[in-house]
């Protein structure tokens, strides 16, 4: 495509291109936008090099060599790029991006614009489901790395699952590139490379205090039977390997200690097992952490550990003991939460993995990247979808907020309209629904766009992650329950000024056939 | 985990671990194994910087000093790996990689084994479940790059979709890197950037063989004249800005002359609008090659295309008209193609992006990575779900062939069992359901595994991904209709033998705790 333009003498020729996408993910009404740091840091670095160039030559059509040389000289230096900030709240049809620049090199670059924003966003959305789900007082911890789109969609999948509102990842790479916390456990590997107690017989660790240092092998199994009696359970049954596997982690991790009870019985083994080393942690001045889950009935289970802790809790006289933590893995999604919630349940944070980076509940975002504008003058693109007719024109867009606080609708203009005003009733249309109109009068007003790129440098100092993070989380804070709920959401309202509605209109027309019908 | 086994004193303790999928994906009942190569380059190079230790020293809990002495002489060298050929067919259950070497050695390639198998796998049945559902006459383009989890994950995506048997990608860099066929047409954005014959009133283009040019647009208009007579269109009523882009495409592509034809309007303006370039680049002595649809109902208006192909063809005597390439895209998936199939179309290819990356029918291949043994000593994972039982033990793999050349049925054994022989009687049992139990005199045995890493190196040569797509190819042909067709397929029989039979349940009842009913 860039060949052509160059052979018909557009290298030059100004284009504007909007990126949006036409629908919210998962169902829902609220989109949170993400992948704009990597976007800019795309621009600050393309070019083609000799070999790519070699490499062109190779494959293409017949081409004229002028054309390669061309190829050499393209550059951003010429780009502009606006953009919402990245952890915004975003809605269908408003351009999170509008590119500026030669009809040709703007052309090159929609691909690699398009796979920067569309999984980011997705994966962010996914993730601020995840928390509007589990409520703000549960861990939520991104355990996916082994089942994303190879080692690079792994670290995409944990750097926005942690901007859309995760607490930490298992992905220790993502963790030192982007310092987000790193968390996990141990695997199930871990309790059946012990077999008995044998192994763990000179295992001793001492006190926090460093006072004494006791054979935790036998002090596990006289508390292993004081807790039995209360419990109700056999302690002869409970799996020896798993209680020595136990052991060998309080002894590595005392103050950390959180361990996987259910390779072979939770109830009958893993956790009496994990009560049993506690106990003797707590002996020694240590507090144990708690627990993890990762098969059955996660709401039943969790219920009855807890009541166990709390049963040892109270016999015992140590009050912590009946708050340890409980986290739950195995296959979660959205809707598994939500259920967990209906049925109750005792868990205090969920570790997440292939639902969360796969994006299992509809695993692409749409974005598109769509010509509006070449030399000054407007295009649109109609469609044998009526849905993907393009709003033609560069635009502005404002979020218009209510007395509240909270977002009332954004609206988007041509690029010489003046700004809504606070205060001031303004008129926003449905951009293809004629009746659909409404007067709105805004207490605050929100212009959405800031210039990133421009002149061959950044023209925004970029944040942090965690300022990202943290914008993401105020962003949603603006935006209505209802439109956030997860059963039957409120769509947000996007719309166009009355100017604007009558130039795609217009054009519209003048650019469909008439056909005759037959 | 690494350090709680080497505070263990199990550094040196070798283990065996299992890579394995317990289900099929896509409802289907087989996988292509993918991922392999990566895997042994990733072995090659493994190894924990400086920087890395200074990393997880700053974050691990207090930790002994000489862990990180030991993490700095971490390598694969002590590592066998034993694995089924990539791009063969496997089942559940069956492990594609038996992972031997130093406990916690193996378990720190844990993730990035499965990371590099479970989406490589992945995708690439998804490529060969199109490629069954299409047939073999049908051209099939990989154009996900843009839906894919970043880039580098359209990288996988273009890899091991063409190993699955896709025919080319639009993923440009995949085809530099992996030597894959770079297919693509141009976009609706080159054909808006056109409005009107002017901007190509002076394009020219020299007949084949050098001997006349001609002025494109005013040839054009001609055509356009005469072939709307034929198809009883209104000439006037055709897009002129979309005529322009296919007249500027003409002259810089003669020779590879392809059309995105929905811009505005298939039937009244984009099909007529390629017809009419079409009909000059004949005159100049070029062949035209199709169009695209990328909107509205593919089945209809490709019939509708293929006809004014057909009637022009007859016409105008051209016979090669009539067979002209129509290409479909636009969120086409699997069940699309089956269903355009039914309906009747005149599709002869198609571009599949986002439901070919994502997986969208099924996003994530649950590969596990299971401890099976150390020591010698056999472990096995019981489990709240009876299906994550795992299989204990080292354990070699066979497929069985009967007479006709078909896969018959995967053996496991105990690694210590001779092989079984061909022509002679064998007992394959279900590994969990007693009563299930056949004789099998298979005709030919294949065993699965090779040595593929030990002793620092690579043991086998690593094929080409073309040489890898063949054997996919070939390996698909080897499974039996019913295995591999959509709608409730025969779930081929994976077993073990009599003596591993009783072998995993010995130890299962040994390690279940026995409890009271209450």
């Amino acid at each position: 495509m860039a060949y052509a333009y160059w052979k018909s003498g557009k290298m030059s020729e100004t284009a504007v291109f909007d990126l949006f996408f036409r629908k919210n993910p998962f169902g829902g009404e609220f989109t949170i936008y993400a992948g704009l740091s990597e976007v800019l840091k795309f621009l600050s670095n393309f070019r083609y090099s000799e070999c790519d160039i070699e490499y062109l030559r190779s494959v293409l059509p017949p081409t004229e060599p002028a054309f390669f040389d061309y190829l050499k000289t393209v550059s951003t230096k010429d780009i502009k790029l606006y953009a919402v900030e990245e952890g915004s709240v975003i809605f269908p049809k408003v351009p999170v991006m509008r590119v500026e620049g030669p009809l040709p090199i703007v052309q090159l670059l929609e691909t690699t614009l398009l796979n920067l924003t569309n999984y980011a966003s997705l994966v962010a959305t996914n993730a601020a489901r995840f928390r509007l789900a589990a409520g703000n007082q549960k861990a939520l911890l991104e355990f996916g790395l082994r089942r994303a789109q190879g080692p690079d969609g792994g670290l995409s999948a944990s750097r926005y699952c942690y901007l859309g509102g995760f607490d930490g990842t298992s992905n220790v790479l993502a963790g030192k590139l982007f310092d987000i916390p790193v968390k996990g456990t141990h695997a199930h590997a871990f309790v059946t490379s012990f077999t008995n107690l044998e192994e763990v017989k000179h295992a001793t660790l001492a006190s926090k205090t460093g006072a004494q240092s006791v054979n935790l092998a036998e002090k596990t199994v006289e508390w292993l039977e004081k807790i039995s009696s209360i419990l109700n359970i056999i302690p002869g049954e409970t799996n020896k390997g798993e209680l020595a596997a136990f052991i060998a982690y309080a002894a590595s991790f005392p103050s950390s200690f959180l361990c996987l009870v259910d390779t072979y019985d939770v109830q009958r083994s893993g956790m009496p097992n994990f009560l049993a080393v506690s106990l003797v942690l707590h002996s020694l001045g240590y507090r144990p952490m708690g627990v993890r889950l990762d098969s059955g009935d996660l709401a039943y289970l969790s219920n009855s550990v807890r009541r166990a802790f709390m049963t040892i809790s109270m016999e015992l006289e140590i009050d912590y003991l009946a708050d340890l933590t409980i986290i739950a893995s195995n296959d979660i999604n959205e809707d598994t939460i939500h259920s967990l919630n209906q049925q109750g349940h005792a868990i205090d944070g969920f570790g997440i993995g292939t639902h969360l980076v796969t994006c299992q509940k509809q695993p692409a975002l749409g974005c598109v990247f769509k010509l509006v504008e070449v030399g000054g003058l407007p295009r649109i693109k109609l469609s044998e979808d009526v849905e993907k007719v393009t709003m033609p024109g560069a635009k502005n867009v404002y979020r218009l907020y209510s007395q509240d606080g909270h977002a009332l609708v954004d609206l988007l203009q041509r690029l010489d309209e003046p700004a809504p005003k606070a205060g001031e009733k303004v008129l926003v249309r449905h951009p293809f629904h004629e009746s659909k109109r409404a007067y709105v009068s805004p207490t605050r007003i929100e212009p959405l766009y800031k210039l990133y790129w421009a002149n061959e440098k950044l023209q925004e100092n970029l944040p942090h992650l965690i300022d990202i993070r943290n914008h993401a989380k105020q962003e949603l804070a603006k935006i209505r329950e209802d439109h956030k709920r997860a059963l039957n959401p409120t769509p947000y309202k996007v719309s166009v000024s009355d100017r604007l509605y009558n130039f795609i209109h217009d054009l519209w027309l003048a650019n469909a056939p008439i056909g005759e019908l037959s």
